[in-house]
This record gives structure tokens, sequence and C-alpha cells, in this order.
């Protein structure tokens, strides 16, 4: 099973993706997830260039957009990016009674998808255009 | 298979629900999920109660919580929900470059959810607390 | 793609469980899904054989089978098998009372899966042993 | 991250709530996911009263209920939820055969939704009225 | 709603990317997968690169990587990603036999990754290190 | 909850399984899941024998199927299923260049399964037949 790639032991091309992580999101290291992904250096470079062309602020700010991705992460049951979304959307600015009200809606979104499916209801022609 | 309910072959108990979503809400008629619903008056009182007090503006606004809701409802790939809550961000306030933006979210965090549990990633000791 | 395989056009061996699940089931003709799964004939035996095995009645009777695979599909978003288990638990027993409660477990049972992995509850000593 | 709210330490608000699922459940003290939950008053409070509503007798048995609602879980894949409605299952009557047989469904559910889904099979005129 | 953006409408930046997967895939037109995507230039070339990159042959050939790609989109329901994936891989030389093995072990994965979930499993140590 | 039977406390049914594991698969003991399997030996032998079938070399070799196993167990977050299937899939020939592929493929077959979904993109007429 591949294991975590720690700076000192990492090429130069592994390097460079963790110093443009480290310089952009003023940290002292990289998480464990940069570590793993490193095992990888085309994926590495790739899925770092799209999450920070993606997360950068642009029509929705940060904070939104890290809400957002705990939310999936919540979502799909990832515990590891619960952990790290989480924290990344407090340093943003996420208040616990925010925290509180995304879970809300995550929750009863889960509930009320079920409840469409299980229902079988047809699309109103209002959503259409 | 359960048939919509119409307001004209509703229950009293039923058209109360419907009267409080159409009055909430400002609209003519309500949308096919809760006439669907409605053939479980218990399970429409308590859905629409629960969603009005969750959807409320709170900590977050009513933006945030409707592209949330879009983005899990995206995420379990639920047809309806998607068109129903795509429509209520939208009258929201979404606009379609938030959208753009939200989907890339959605996108990325459904990527690399599944990058981490690959490749087994274990939570950094600083997201425990 | 494959196209669906009538008893017609069909081999001896795809005929074979054709004419099991219509004895089994006391029906004049199969559904799609095995007309479908016919186009590999392997495939259709196999699935064929463990779920006449799996829906037996046992320690579980029919309609409590036919309730669970309905809520599991719905879960999942399928909408043939929800279809189809719907109408087979409509046919074992399944009121439209008994139907409306199911999803709303189904329903709750999403919002607070979601919520336990938002909140990364750990599990309690008593649920251990 | 948010921690678990003990009795002693919560609100009177919570404790009420606390009070209620332990007097109805007849138990000592109540399992994390309602400690956690604690963090929000509000959603504790309408998490707890629709469980009280959904999972009370009615159409449906509480051990179909419960059933049911660890058939989701083990769908979904939620540890926790595993767990703790493993164990209320068991309590409302769930023998280990029931349990070997509803981990069959479950099993069989989720793979012949997929192979329903992979073989895109459309839906019976039979199952749509 | 985002509506889908042919050739002639569009911009010259969405234009270069739909002229890359043509020349790429040597096909008269895009899917409508791009047309969509292109109401958000930005994700369209993003995408279609990572796709590029992820999808050339390498370590893995082009039939392989289009089989688990099917594999992936049966897994999560994905119609359009099904008929779209089944297609490709069916060029890339994925005969129908490999397709019902295919499915098989989709069905099989989703089954037992239930099981070992229900009755929760612990990680051999044979397979840590 | 049930605890892994091992051979020394397994019943004859239980046992021959096992022996025909071991056989198959020229290991000196079985792994947890079929000691958990074990407590409903039905659903052990119904397993395994499917498993057998299924994993055999046919129009897709060992290697492919242990990699789409895998695939699909990342998809779905089933961390037991992740580590028996990678060490499967290793032990069949996966080098870590195919590993990281594989994962990059399943990682954009994840982020365009939601795109799709989010845009709602109808299925291309070149797509049925």
């Amino acid at each position: 099973m591949p294991q975590p790639i720690d700076y000192a032991a990492a090429s130069s091309a592994v390097r460079a993706v963790f110093d443009d992580i480290k310089a952009t999101r003023k940290v002292a290291d990289v998480n464990n997830f940069w570590k793993y992904l490193a095992n990888d250096p085309a994926t590495l470079k790739r899925t770092w260039e799209s999450i920070k062309d993606v997360m950068a602020p642009g029509a929705l700010d940060v904070l939104t957009k890290e809400m957002v991705y705990l939310a999936v992460s919540v979502s799909n049951g990832c515990g590891y990016c619960i952990a790290s979304h989480g924290a990344a959307a407090r340093k943003a600015g996420m208040s616990e009674a925010m925290f509180g009200e995304l879970m809300a809606v995550v929750g009863m979104a889960n509930e009320t998808n079920r409840l469409v499916q299980g229902y079988r209801v047809p699309v109103d022609a209002a959503y259409e255009w």
C-alpha cells in the first residue's frame, strides 16, 4: 500500500507542488492527502492545480466553497475529508452555528432526496426550460 | 403506486399544509413533491415543518442553504431534486457563474473524496481536537 | 448496448431459467430485468438462483424481505428497482400505510446517517462486544 | 470540532430532550449521537421528535422499522449507525438468523440495483400505473 | 437551467476545446456533456485537459481505463455516463462477453462491500503494511 | 454483534467452504470476511461460489477483474474492501504505476458523473441503439 512521502524524501517535481501548496495556503507543511498523492506525481500536480483553481474566490467566496466541499464530503461519508474540510471551513470563518445549520441542511437534503425517489415524483413542468 | 393528490381532492389536514407552503413561499400551487407526500399526511406535515425550519435564514442565508441542498442533490444523483432546488437556488439569487463554480466544487469534492479513500489517507493529528 | 431477449429468441439454457422464474413466481412472463440479463446466461442463472434462495421465506417473511429490498433500492436511487420491488412488496401485502411508514424510516435513516458522519460521532462502548 | 455534551453540562433545553429520550427508551443515559447533536439544540429537538414519531409502532412494527433502518445504514456504510441500529434491532427482537437473512437481502439488492443500471433496463409497463 | 452550446454559438475559447476534443477523438462533433460544460469555459477546459491526461494510455491501456470508468458510473447510477462510457469502452474493444463479466464483477463488489460493512469486518493484519 | 468463526470452531459445512477457499487461493487461512460470513453458512457458501465463478479468468483476466473490484470498492468507500482487494490486485500483478492510474480514473469518473447529473445532460442519440 502506498506510504506517505515527506518533503525530505520527495523528488524535485513533488517538492515544487508541496512548495506551492505551502505558499498558497501559508502553512508550514502539507497535510497527509498530498503526501499520499505524491506517490503519483502527475496526479498530485493535476489535483493541486485543479483544487487551487476551483477553490479560489470567484462568483462564490472561499467560505461558501469550503462549506459546499464539507457538505458533499459528509454526504459521501469520507471521514478524512470531513475532518480536513471541516478544519478548512472553520479557518475560512464557519462558526459553530453555521456548522450546525449546514449539517441540518445536509441531513434534510439526504432525507428528501430519498423520499422523492421512493415516491417516484416526476419533474414539474415549471422546472423544465 | 401513489398518485399525486391535488388541492381539490385533499383532506383538510393536507390542505392546511398546502396552504402554509403556498403562503410561506408565495406560490400559486405546491410542487409535485408535496402532492405525492400528501399520500402520507403525517410525513407531509413533519417534512414541511422540518424544511421550513431548516431552510429559514439564520447563521446561513437562504441562498447558501439552497446551494448546499443542490450540491447534495447533485452528489446523490436525484434528478427531481436537482431540478427543484436548482430552480429554488436561482430564485434565491444564484447566477449562472455561481452555478458553474458550485458544480466545479461538487465535482472536485467527489473526485478527492475517492482519492482519499483509495489511498487510505489517515487523519492528520492537526485535524483532531 | 444489450437488447432484451424474449423467450422465443432465447437459448435453451436461458429458457430453463425463464421457466423456473415463471413457475416460482406464478407469472406469465419474466420482467425486463431477466430479459436483459439473458445476454449473459451465466449471470442470469447465478443471479436468479441467488435471488430465489435469498428471497424465500425463512427467519424473515417475504413481505419483510421485499420491503427491505425496496428500502435499499430507494436509498440507492434505482428507479427500475423501486418500481419492480415496489410492485413485489405490494403483491406480498404491503399496504399504502406500510409504504408511507417505510419511506419515512428510509428518509430518517438517510438523514441521521449523514448527521452522524458530519458530527464524527464515535461508537459508544455499549455497542461494542 | 464539536465535542459531546453530557447531561451535567447541558442547558435546560437540551436536558429536556435527553430526559424524554431516556424516558421513552427506558435507558440510563443517551448515546453519543444525541450528545453530539446537543451542540445544536434546535436540530437535537427536531431530530428526536421526528425519530420518536417515525419509529413508533404503526402499520409497521418496531422490529421491522429497526431492521429497515439497519439495512439503509449498511447500504450507506455508516459505521456508527450500523452499530447503534444493530443493537436497537437486536433489542427489538432480531435474532442472528434474522440478521443473516437481512444482510443477504441488502447484499442482493445492492448487487441487482447495479446490474439493472448497468444493463439500462427500462421499466416494464406492468409496473406503471 | 443551462442549455447546450453548439459549436456555431460558441466563443473562441470554447471552440478551441471543442476542436481539441474532435481532433483527439477523431469525431465529427463533441457529445452533449461538453456542450453543457461549455456554459462554464474554465471548467470545460480543465475537465477536458484532465480527462485527456487521465485517459491516455500509460501503465493501463485505454480499454481497461474505459471499463473502469464504466464500472464506476454503473456503481454511481449515472445513466448518461453509462451510455457514453459504455459506447467508449465498446469502441476501445470491449466485447459483449467482456461487458457481461464486467457487470458481474461490479454487481459482486457492490454486494460484498455491503456485507463487509454490515458484519463490521475489521481489516486483517496481513493487509496492513 | 457477530464474532469471527475460526476453522477450529467451525461446523463441517463451514470448514468445507474454508477448505475450498484455501485450496483455490493457495492461502494458509481465510481472511476475516469469510470468518464473519461463517455466522450464516448459507450466505457464506453462496457468496464464495459466486465470487469464485465471477472472479475466474474468462473474457477478462484476473488482474482486470481485481482492479475493477478495487475501483468499485474505492467509489463506495469500503475500507476493508479497499485493503483486501488492493492486496489481491497487487498479487495479481498491479504495479504502483497501475494503481496510480486506476485511482486517477476512479477520481475523474466520480467527478464527471456528478457534473453530468448537475448539468442534467440528456443522452446523445448516438449512444442509443
